[in-house]
């Protein structure tokens, strides 16, 4: 009789479940066993902001599924499980059971690592301080959360002026507190351009957030172990509560320790089909890398979009199917309150960096037709490649309605348009919808004039 | 001396003006004159239920550029001129101005038919009476606002459910009519597939249009000159306003007579620079086909968003440049109050008419992340080539935020991607904008996994 091959997931969330999930669907007799050093499985990370700032009243709803719900399904769930090492050799995890610190030795046949990836803490005189936070789990966001209740601080101080950091200003303006974001660079949203990155951080003064361009932090200082300031490079800013949103890196300790390869990025490197270079060992999500598909290089971009499809494609392959994940084009969006932002593709600085030459096209139109009521600014920068036409990538900062339209110049970069093709695409209109121009196609024609 | 070209456009609206304002930018020396037989230029006319609705409160934003501001760019556009004929051996159109009856003759080197589209108008009994309109110009719609707050009628009919139908209706049930829409198919919206059209008439109905599907018009009872009654082969309705949408046909009355080919839609057959086979005249807009990239065939589509860039495009070539319009996808988007719907591609019975043998995936999901406020129902339909897997078209049916990610779908089309391909694209997350899966990856996997 064969022996039932036994597949350890280590990390039970988006990417981890996905795999989990697909790989039960393609085959009924493997055993799978996931380990989760959190209190819970597949929670949307993205919804903590939302969370904090109580848009969303309870936590139960970012938890898409419960280990309960997984070993219905067949999937065995440990949460409160951390995974110490891997030993290849013997194809074995040791795992810690929190709980009572008990040591496991669990055999696989397969492996996935799923580890995502861990806030940036940088090691500053006072980092360790309580009242300082950085947003990896659901619990994180949930201490947050309580501490804002329960400590009702005053002052708060956003580091970084990354989606988290934003998100995290707004939600603590929800919350009645003075918000100050500090960051490094000349505009927040170091992911558009600065000129595209000001309108974003205007419309975050506009909801009351003081925010600190082009300075640094020093430090924090602390009162009975508790955060009170944080010390910037020009100023001292008081401070009961602290949100870290400075990035983050995969988190690849348990890879690295393992002799399992990392990519370029410092992610682990893995193939189209989620394979590390060992065989039997397979890496998904924040944790792992992505081909980006403009720049054409390996890339590591924490998302839970990505890690959810790269889930899905190690789950088939692992299963015995066929998949292959084609790569990103770097899409992502955000909003502060009632301004919404999004990019796609390359900006300026990432196109110079890969010394691309291109041409920028950048209008203002609006959401909808100029005299149909709710009809609001959007502004579209599009990058082209100068001698070919072919799309870079887009940006888009608006009002409500407007950031979803990137998702049209992300499929165009996937397609590999030019700005030529973009300009004369078949896209809705009607009156509440849009011009009869669309903005996406204004914007993509102002580039084409610039060829 | 080199004689001065002279363009005359016939029709004033999307097509013809587009053409005149492009041809002016390419080249300084033309002298452009265009003749249009209503009283407006350049106007919305897709703005018109709004108008009647009170959503828009005046006509004048409907109009985006009068015959003064033409004249400032050197356009002349004479208004309430009826072009008569065209006389293409003399280079010739013969014009009455409609003011005096005055036959003028006026010469041309480039023609460009910009004539549009007509409402179909059944003959059947009674017709003609005050009270029945079709909305083809804004002077249509100006006349049933003027009848909705003049005469005060209570019951209104609107004969077909279609995009004009279906957007008269919210209009004079804002207005505080009863409306009843009559309609020969099984649900309103032929452009849909009827799964889909079904949700569309149930939005009706819940916004309290009475519906009678599946019934024909036999006629209309008048009582001195005026509607009174609308018959059809099940009932009598009582109606003080009549609206009629059932469609348009392309106006080509000038062209045929000018011996203008025609192609096998009945619309003016034109190549991908818009020229017509006859030397020097040229076609845009809804009196046109237009070439449809899926079904590969000539097509006439009456929109404004088509009508444009066909216009921009016979001005570049006319001004000497030179531009090709790559074709439509059928995409078209209307909302009904609070239910969005939209489309694009081929439909099931389209797909069919075509000998396409096809696969369906339809899905029920959520507009944003389930959890986050304001998410809300959106159902998503994609038919894909049974044999290549090829996206054949796609229809969305949901709440507000819905409707434009049809857009996504139209791009794939233009790309002739796969279901495959569009299952991981890198559309943009965030719990406010989409679930992590967006519906439209969700709708693709979900026909993929039926090839």
């Amino acid at each position: 009789m064969q022996k039932t091959e036994r597949v350890v997931v280590v990390g039970g969330d988006a990417a981890g479940m996905s795999a989990a999930s697909q790989a039960r669907r393609m085959r009924a007799d493997l055993e799978i066993v996931a380990f989760e050093r959190g209190a819970y499985t597949s929670y949307s990370a993205c919804g903590m902001p939302y969370y904090v700032g109580g848009v969303v009243a309870d936590v139960e709803p970012l938890v898409a599924r419960t280990p309960q719900e997984f070993l219905k399904r067949g999937i065995q769930a440990h949460v409160r499980h951390e995974v110490e090492s891997i030993d290849l050799n013997r194809r074995m995890v040791h795992v810690t059971r929190l709980e009572d610190g008990a040591a496991l030795s669990e055999p696989f046949d397969h492996l996935v690592i799923g580890t995502g990836a861990v806030p940036i803490r940088p090691a500053l005189p006072g980092i360790d301080a309580r009242g300082i936070h950085a947003l990896a789990i659901l619990e994180d966001g949930m201490r947050v959360r309580q501490a804002v209740e329960r400590d009702r601080p005053q002052n708060a101080v956003i580091v970084g002026g990354g989606y988290i950091g934003l998100e995290m200003a707004e939600a603590l303006v929800m919350r009645g507190l003075n918000v100050s974001l500090v960051e490094r660079g000349a505009s927040v949203m170091n992911t558009l351009d600065t000129d595209m990155g000001d309108v974003v951080s205007q419309a975050l003064r506009d909801i009351g957030v003081t925010l600190y361009l082009e300075e640094s932090i020093d430090g924090f200082e602390t009162d009975g172990g508790k955060v009170a300031f944080v010390k910037t490079d020009r100023r001292t800013l008081p401070a009961e509560l602290v949100i870290l949103g400075i990035g983050t890196r995969p988190d690849t300790v348990l890879a690295r320790n393992a002799g399992i390869p990392l990519g370029e990025t410092g992610a682990i490197k893995i193939n189209a089909r989620m394979q590390t270079d060992v065989e039997g060992v397979w890496a998904a999500g924040d944790c792992a890398e992505a081909f980006h598909l403009i720049s054409r290089r390996p890339v590591h971009i924490a998302l839970g979009t990505i890690a959810n499809k790269q889930g899905r494609i190690c789950g088939i392959n692992l299963g015995g199917g066929y998949a292959t994940f084609p790569g990103v084009v770097g899409t992502a969006v955000s909003k502060i309150c009632t301004v919404e932002v999004a990019r796609t593709g390359l900006n300026e600085k990432e196109a110079r960096a890969l010394g691309l030459e291109y041409v920028v096209g950048r209008i203002d139109s609006t959401t909808r037709a100029g005299y149909f009521p709710g009809a609001g600014k959007i502004t579209v920068k599009v990058l082209a490649e100068r001698a070919t036409g072919r799309l870079l990538g887009a940006q888009l900062v608006g009002i409500e309605g407007a950031a979803k339209r990137i998702d049209v110049f992300a499929t165009a970069l996937h397609a590999g348009m030019t700005v030529e093709e973009v300009q004369y695409l078949d896209l809705s209109y009607a009156p509440p919808f849009a011009p009869v121009w669309d903005p996406i196609l204004i914007g993509a024609r102002k580039a084409a004039e610039q060829l």
